[in-house]
């Protein structure tokens, strides 16, 4: 006999700052009605994920009850949010709900990977609500750091959840409606039984600040600059874009826009509405005619990603541009661990240059967009809830933040990804533990972040890796010599004969003495070459090299 | 005609943090005598350097030069000033110079690369100095994150030269001597022509904290704290690991050091008399007597290292120690740039595991050894060098310590790796540039950073590897069907298919079709294979792999 349930259950994004998943269910244990909270992705690096495009969370078992999913609703356009819509969508098949915004870059990410976009579905914020299953679900307007981010009300037969998504307590977000205390007020006056929270800046002490905050600091810096100004951001701060442009006509430049994101983000935002019309521009085909005194580019590589604009400029000419002695270039951004070295890198670049390069290590030139522990705690009080789930964040944040909660007197609940949770009863329990893990977009295919194909990528790096080729004759003789080819490895060593020939050379040796049965069994002698050329490698080089042996038989 | 001159040439360490090695040259022009001040390595990452396992400078101009280098000068025992010394030592032949502490470090690594320790002479601080070709030269003591660390004064027939080595102000160092401002002043008091200086912390803008201040906050820490105690720091900080060990006694803890060189390190300062003895520690065996609460771990690892003490035990149990709920890991110490993600995991592994962690994010449980611009300020004023060189940073910093002599109306020098400056005449000035780079210790091998060694395993992590093997047979016919091998690939693509059967079907297709030119042809026949595998691959995969091709042909 069972009964109704509401359950919460995060595939991704707590345990990681990225690739947000989080899926909401009622109904009877097994057989709940689903929605899910955004569909993100994370992004690959060299240590963890070489050559991998893009990181989603394992959807698996959602696709799996892909019957039972009633809706899909994103909070905002950030990449941790909807980048895997267009994706995963086929394989889950329902109706997804953004506000405008968040809309149009998703429909674009659905039209990219074939899906069909009237899928996405635009609805206005509160008190407009859409019925899915059992849940009746609406966008409560919050500021973040890209335009109409929205937490998700989620009414449920047991209950309101207020699932915040990223969000900020900014009250002059510059672009978008403020931080509205009354209108949370009044989502939570009838009560809340769980706020699912975002946990990012938990480990922040300070109230957090407002994008508004920024605007005086950048135009004094832009309206002493001798030379050319070029500044970097999200491309998806659509209101930091439109500090860093007012900024620059402020003090008489002309601004240019550079990188398909900046124009894609700007376009969405006057397509929509969040912004009536970005301040001027001009097409950087004509910047080369603006004296530099008098030119500002807002250019993309924030992160110092290689292939941005920000990296182009500082390894030389860009679209006829070029940074010179006496220039600025801004990073009106963090640097999100894990890029230090590639931000650094660019920053020690320009500094051959002569460019002189201002960060936000003092504190002037970028907020975050998300809500600091202050802020967390008045949210917690405003919105009063039963109980607390932190989501959001690493391990470490979610805990602090489940540690705050209860500190004030609230259920916090640790619930990292694959803890599912049931919301109904006294207090909230984990009910199982599902797999969860990530899944790669690795070229046009999907892999599981642990099927081996990226262990073995790491390992060549690491190793370097050597194709062995022998040839057995139709009397199961060795029929020639064997060949070597080596990959990423010294090309000499200890002996100072080219390593191929020693490698060659030691497993011609062995294959002369090596019996029948060894010659006629594939394994062993694949196993025994191996063994061999690692040896062999050792000796020369000092390493042990990754092995590939192919034998070939003539006719048998 | 040539006069004699005065050169300095850094070929390491202007330009990065890490692989110091300092040239300086007297005599007629391309006749100079030489002697070089440190020789340190720096550490591979996954992104530029995989698999590499240290990093040198390219030592090619002076090892062509080695008659003429006249003492190796090592400032302090950190491994990027001495790691380098054993394995480039018999390229270089020159007797080796340090203090006791230093010594001992670095006798131990001649001994390790089988080189002769008794090339490394210790000598006593000022104003013990020795001659060294033209030079004089003597070791100005200072203060700095590891003992005995020192400038070099080096007398020249042109003038004294102070080459600080790292350094900061600290007048409470815990072991070994203060800084010294008079015995720095009394150094400077006839005059110093240059004066080469530490700029890792120039954009530091508070004057530096002693080492000393650190000791209430940590033994508080200490003694609040419930459960086991854990602390990392970098092992060659034995002031460091004093005053933790200090707190843990205090707490009544017995303390355990775990990590082969924190024993290393504190041995080397009691044989060295760097420190009379360090407090009294037991045996990680008997740490399982111990009630955890008595018990304080001081271990290796603080920068994320895999393999180090802090990374096994968040990983679990490690020589029969395990972390627990209430237990508490301190970084007493920063994270190095590039090292975050590495940091961050270990964090949270210890939050699932209920651990609390605390790092120095609050400013309470680490200092720099390096000095802060108001302490350089201080120095260059101490000093009064004629010119001011910067090194020991990367690009931003040296132009910045640059900027900040030449504001203060002295000739700073903009010198990066290979620069090559005349310091006799009237002004400092660049007389050649001299190719520099980097030589990577892969296994027992040097190979050149250029080399495409590590671009090629770059290159297949990226890509993955394809092998092909193609059989011709005397009469110049394909024999049987071409065979693939896929290192780093997916099994499947867009076919269904496995991968390696789409490969040989199109190959032997092409095969198939070949003509005579082709096939007897090598060179063209694996570049059409080649051709073919990364269209086929790209079409099934979405991505081209590295190809191998091999073709073995039968008695030609």
């Amino acid at each position: 006999m069972s009964t109704d349930r509401l359950i919460y259950l995060p595939l991704g994004g707590a345990g990681e700052i990225g690739m947000n998943a989080y899926v909401y269910g009622y109904g009877p244990a097994g057989k709940e009605r689903l929605i899910l909270v955004d569909l993100g992705v994370a992004f690959p690096d060299m240590d963890t994920s070489p050559g991998v495009d893009l990181i989603f969370p394992d959807m698996a078992w959602l696709i799996e009850r892909a019957d039972r999913l009633d809706g899909i609703f994103i909070t905002h356009a950030h990449e941790d949010h909807v980048g895997a819509i267009g994706h995963l969508w086929s394989q889950l098949r329902a109706p997804v709900y953004c506000r405008a915004f968040t809309a149009n870059i998703a429909r674009r990410k659905m039209e990219e990977q074939g899906q069909p976009k009237a899928e996405v579905r635009e609805i206005d914020a509160l008190p407009h609500m859409v019925d899915a299953g059992p849940f009746r679900v609406g966008y409560l307007p919050t500021s973040h750091s890209i335009p109409e981010t929205s937490a998700v009300v989620i009414d449920t037969p047991a209950g309101r959840v207020v699932h915040t998504g990223d969000f900020k307590l900014d009250k002059t977000p510059i672009l978008g409606a403020p931080f509205d205390e009354a209108a949370w007020a009044e989502v939570a006056r009838l009560g809340v039984l769980a706020l699912a929270c975002d946990s990012t800046n938990v480990f922040s002490a300070h109230p957090g600040r407002s994008e508004a905050t920024l605007a005086p600091d950048i135009a004094e810096l832009v309206q002493n600059a001798p030379g050319m100004v070029v500044a970097t951001t999200f491309a998806s701060n659509v209101a930091r874009l439109k500090t860093l442009a007012d900024a620059g006509i402020a003090a008489g430049r002309s601004v240019v826009l550079l990188g398909r994101a900046m124009h894609r983000m700007v376009r969405a935002a006057e397509d929509t509405g969040v912004i009536d019309s970005f301040p001027p521009t001009i097409p950087v085909e004509q910047a080369g005619q603006v004296p530099r005194e008098n030119l500002m580019l807002i250019v993309t590589g924030s992160q110092g990603e290689r292939r941005a604009a920000s990296a182009q400029l500082a390894r030389g000419k860009y679209l006829g541009l070029e940074m010179k002695e006496g220039d600025l270039f801004l990073f009106s951004s963090k640097t999100i661990p894990g890029n230090e070295r590639g931000v650094l890198k660019i920053i020690n670049a320009f500094s051959e240059k002569g460019v002189d390069v201002v960060d936000d290590s003092a504190g002037r030139y970028h907020v975050s967009g998300h809500a600091n522990r202050p802020d967390l705690e008045f949210v917690h009080d405003l919105m009063n809830p039963q109980i607390v789930v932190p989501m959001h964040g690493e391990h470490r944040h979610l805990r602090e933040h489940t540690k705050l909660a209860q500190a004030r007197g609230r259920a916090g609940v640790l619930a990292p990804n694959g803890t599912m949770l049931e919301l109904t009863g006294n207090a909230p329990r984990v009910v199982e533990y599902v797999e969860t893990g990530r899944v790669y977009l690795d070229g046009s295919v999907q892999v599981g972040a642990l099927d081996g194909v990226v262990r073995e990528r790491i390992r060549m790096a690491l190793n370097g890796h050597v194709m062995v080729n022998v040839l057995i004759d139709e009397d199961d003789e060795p029929l020639g010599e064997p060949w070597c080819e080596a990959m990423g490895l010294p090309e000499k060593g200890r002996s100072g004969a080219p390593l191929t020939d020693v490698l060659e050379a030691d497993i011609d040796r062995m294959l002369g003495r090596a019996d029948d049965d060894l010659l006629v069994d594939d394994d062993k002698l694949t196993e025994e070459i191996r063994r061999i050329a690692r040896n062999t490698a050792n000796t020369e080089i000092g390493r042990k090299p990754e092995i590939t042996v192919v034998i070939s038989r003539l006719s048998n």
